[in-house]
């Protein structure tokens, strides 16, 4: 197995975050390049591809160092989901194994945050976005409740250091930042081997 | 142990090699970030600081993904040595643990590859430059038998991906690329934790 793809991923969207562009514009080519990274599964090392016993794990892939972008392997254990949340920044969420289903919120008149629109389900090499112009509060669920599934997000920050909230049913939310189940990144950038 | 002083060293590394800059104003603004991540020995991970017991090792610390620079800690077990060798791009060494000797080579009007100048010995906290323009080739030992000795080294390219030269005492060369002794490199970026 080799992590290359990753690496070409994080080159090419360090590329894209060094020009200027508008959300939409970014959110494009981020995508086309999270389409091409999640349209196989033979790159993420098995480490950061395991389940915990009780909650869903997120794990550190690659953190830009001026914290424009994060990317993270986001690892649902059988049956798992994540609270109600919201992100704050942009956000791409590319189906890597299993699926997942992800239901929006939204506040209405009244001020109750409530379901809006259908149920989106995710499978393997599908795409999503989140963020505070497109809809940034939803709730994600494993599809499965026998095996895990794996999705790999990319954020417009490093999503380990933004404060953000969690919703309750009640409407209250309360503050949250993510951090990371690693303390160990892959070392992408060996390539002694490489022919040239 | 907090990574957090190689995190701020990387940042302010990157925000430097964003900006333009002639090479003499490069080594100095990085050997004044240096100087400062050497001067004090609690943030590498015990990991990242083993030796080998036949040859010395080259940890990478992090990679600009643009490959701009890189950084590596250099770990020599008692008595070990590099060939004599070059970098092709510039180099600082800052001296974290332990000591290290250092004796420059030059090639003579005869075409010898000669020493040139009195070895340098680097204590920790010193810091030392190599680059094309300054003298590229040398040879670095440890000063210690008895013991490990360990320099953070910064290089103006992903130097696991730079395709470098040996030299033999008898003045043929060798193409190597010294490529990663780790899979792994620390996660600087979860700052959950921290206080607001
Ligand atoms: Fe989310
Ligand atoms: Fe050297
Ligand atoms: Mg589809």
């Amino acid at each position: 197995m080799s992590t290359s793809p990753l690496r070409d991923f994080v080159v090419a969207v360090t590329r894209e975050v060094e020009r200027d562009a508008a959300e939409a514009q970014r959110l494009a080519a981020v995508r086309a390049h999270l389409a091409r990274l999640v349209a196989r599964d033979d790159w993420l090392p098995d480490e950061l591809a395991q389940p915990h016993p009780q909650h869903y794990r997120q794990y550190l892939l690659h953190a830009d160092p001026l914290e424009r972008f994060s990317v993270v392997s986001f690892v649902w254990g059988p049956g798992q989901r994540t609270p109600v949340h919201d992100h704050t920044v942009w956000g791409l969420i590319g189906m890597l194994r299993g699926e997942e289903v992800a239901q929006n919120f939204a506040y209405d008149a009244a001020g109750c945050l409530v379901p809006t629109g259908p149920a989106q389900r995710l499978r393997p090499g599908d795409v999503e976005a989140v963020s505070p112009t497109l809809g940034d509060i939803h709730q994600v669920s494993n599809a499965f409740d026998d095996r895990s599934s794996i999705s790999i997000h990319v954020y417009g920050a490093n999503i380990g250091a933004v404060h953000r909230w969690v919703y309750a049913p009640d409407g209250t939310r309360k503050p949250f930042v993510s951090g990371y189940s690693n303390t160990w990144v892959p070392n992408l950038w060996d390539r002694s081997k490489e022919t040239t």
